[in-house]
């Protein structure tokens, strides 16, 4: 973000007609190479230090994390600061009563950098696709997630052995809990929609699964059937009710979510004016982020050279949205399903199944059945018409209790069009 | 755009804080059913009753045309009204003088519509990549082009056959040619380019070529090669000099420009910190362009709410950019090609063309040679390193003097990921 603002600043200052100053930086280290040349004088240890300087008119939080982040927030906002945070998981926790606060003292609050870096989706979704009713989000956020899911399908390799790449690589922490759980993906989720559907809603309101427990073989039998596996975070509107969850899911190979491979994100929105439309990038990286960074900070000196706060509001409504919106609950949920069943090869077994789900209204869309092999137990793969989750979880608890099948049964969410 | 406003009016007040009302629409027709509501007191033949009303702030223009529709705006700019347009042509051609004299009146124009309807891409080189030097964009701007072409490549169609369909669809005017012939992609381009490096380019200053002439025999060869045929707008800065082209390129099939299809358009911009992004969707028709008209409506209407105009200036520059930039004449672009070159099939052909190509500093990176087939001629087809277009002009010249040549012999630029 530094390094942007050094590197590009003729550029910005064309493009603003003013100069943005770097006043002061706050870092726990001042002392090691930061790789950008900054006057020493500019650092300190103390942010209070900035927080407490009235020529600062604009904070910018890249400390992570919450308690710390939150205060320095919190007491720029009452000093009359302008804040710009990346901090995804405190937009998504805390988005209702930071953006209550920025109201409270007139300021503007940008987190342009909290969903996917460089892409500049939280802009269009308050701005360039303002006047559409959003009605799908389907997107592919966590770039670690799709470096290993692409790994595991172009490579066939084991979750392990790709994440394991993965961390050689730099796409994946020490500890990548966060990205592979889905928390990352669900955090930027809960700020989507909150965008599109001008609430802020809160990190819990999405349904969450990770890509932990991916087999190879259903990768393969995915690539049989036409799809690929993504992570998805998904968020439907119909009729007032909101879908929101973050799971992966069979993606037709046709679809142009399909195509976005290795660790870049991207974002499908379905406008209802605009159509379908597909944002796609970078989602992470130091310098992603600081061209986030830097054009909300862009932005918001715009409105300081014109003398004005709030002109697009945290989510770019400027008052409650009149129509009424609900969250789905996820055993409400309709849409394709992909069975892997595990059962003893033995004639009767596919009748069995079949009948189980034909009494849940379950019906089949196609059937693999593979030859008779060595083992005792073989996979009966199903892609099923559209059906409602709670009945498909009703129906595998049956199932598994069946004595010809084997072991637990493995579904996925298939997710194509919405067809607007 | 009139639907749009009605449809999703509440949406769109809660979005902006205010009511954006529709004075009056002036129209040659006024009698014919316009598929919405509209008060007939509202409609009028004569587009001075609104330019000469006080009481209208913003004039929207989608005449189309140049000199109708460059009058009524210049009129409008004059009594003080923001214009927004979806009039490339009139953009490409005279944006110079349309923005001085939104200057000169201190108005604001908008032409979100002028280029990929419902793709924000106008607003993202303006705000959401401000911070960025726009190192190259790679773009697929005519549907109809696009259309044409995914037709010829999935059902192996000829041109005329690809344009029958696409006429019978509505995907093609009952006169393609500024479709086909790359003009509509090269009006586009120029606004892109005059967004992205923020000086206003003219039409002429792209060079283009169309998709007519465009053999289903170049197709199948790209694919076995393992590309696609694109009409793409390209456009790349590198040490102050500009390089804007329309025309086919071959592009690898596993580049997400590839997997861009049917009548959608893209545009694939590289900026120095946000790296490559993609923006997709639909660049024509009604609806797409609706919503960017009541996207630029909405934020002039948060300007006019705040009392200000001009906050972002037409390219997004405040000021004529400091950065020296020269239009690089085509002879001077230098990027890979693809030959298909038609010889006799006798031996030592392939050492008399390898032989001009080598003294004009081509070098060859492969080529597919068929066997004798029951032609006389036979298809001899290659793939170069970077060479610089001026040698490859004057080496197919010489080449197709030779005896053993027996048609002029096809080309295309083969065009890369310019690497990050």
């Amino acid at each position: 973000m530094v390094e942007i603002l050094i590197n590009n600043r003729e550029l910005i200052e064309d493009r603003v007609g003013a100069e943005i100053v770097i006043k002061k930086i706050a870092d726990l280290d001042i002392d090691s190479d930061r790789g950008v040349e900054i006057d020493p004088a500019s650092l300190t240890t103390d942010a209070m230090e900035i927080i407490n300087d009235p020529e600062i008119d604009i904070i910018v939080e890249l400390i992570g994390g919450y308690d710390q982040a939150m205060e320095y927030i919190l007491m720029a906002m009452e000093r009359g600061k302008h804040v710009i945070t990346a901090n995804k998981a405190l937009i998504a926790q805390y988005g209702k009563l930071l953006f209550e606060t920025a109201e409270r003292y007139n300021v503007d609050i940008a987190f342009g950098a909290s969903v996917a870096g460089g892409i500049p989706i939280v802009r269009a979704l308050r701005e360039g696709l303002a006047a559409n009713q959003i009605k799908a989000v389907l997107a592919i956020l966590n770039g670690t997630s799709n470096y290993i899911l692409t790994r595991m399908t172009e490579e066939e390799l084991s979750f392990n052995e790709a994440l394991s790449i993965a961390k050689r690589l730099g796409y994946a922490e020490a500890d990548p809990a966060l990205d592979t759980d889905g928390s990352d993906a669900a955090h930027k989720l809960t700020i989507i929609i909150s965008l599109a559907f001008g609430r802020p809603f809160a990190y819990g309101d999405v349904y969450k699964e990770g890509i932990d427990g991916i087999s190879p073989e259903d990768i393969k039998f995915a690539s049989e059937l036409g799809y690929c596996l993504k992570l998805l975070a998904i968020a439907r509107e119909a009729d007032g009710h909101i879908e929101a969850r973050v799971h992966p899911a069979f993606v037709p190979l046709d679809h142009i979510l399909a195509n976005v491979k290795e660790a870049y994100n991207a974002v499908y929105v379905e406008g209802d004016f605009a159509g379908p439309t597909l944002f796609y990038g970078l989602g992470a990286g130091r310098r992603p982020a600081g061209s986030a960074v830097v054009s909300d900070l862009m932005d918001m000196a715009r409105n300081q050279i014109k003398g004005i706060t709030r002109r697009v509001l945290p989510l770019s409504f400027a008052r409650s949205p009149a129509k009424e919106l609900s969250l789905k609950p996820m055993d409400q949920v309709i849409t394709e399903y992909y069975f892997r069943f595990s059962a003893v090869d033995r004639p009767g077994v596919l009748s069995k199944i079949s009948g189980i789900l034909g009494a849940n209204n379950i019906s089949i869309a196609s059937v693999i059945q593979k030859g008779r092999g060595a083992h005792d137990s073989v996979p009966l793969v199903m892609l099923t018409h559209e059906a409602k989750e709670r009945d498909v979880r009703k129906s595998l608890e049956l199932i598994d209790k069946l004595d010809v099948v084997t072991e637990n049964t493995v579904f996925f969410r298939v997710e194509k069009e919405t067809g607007i």
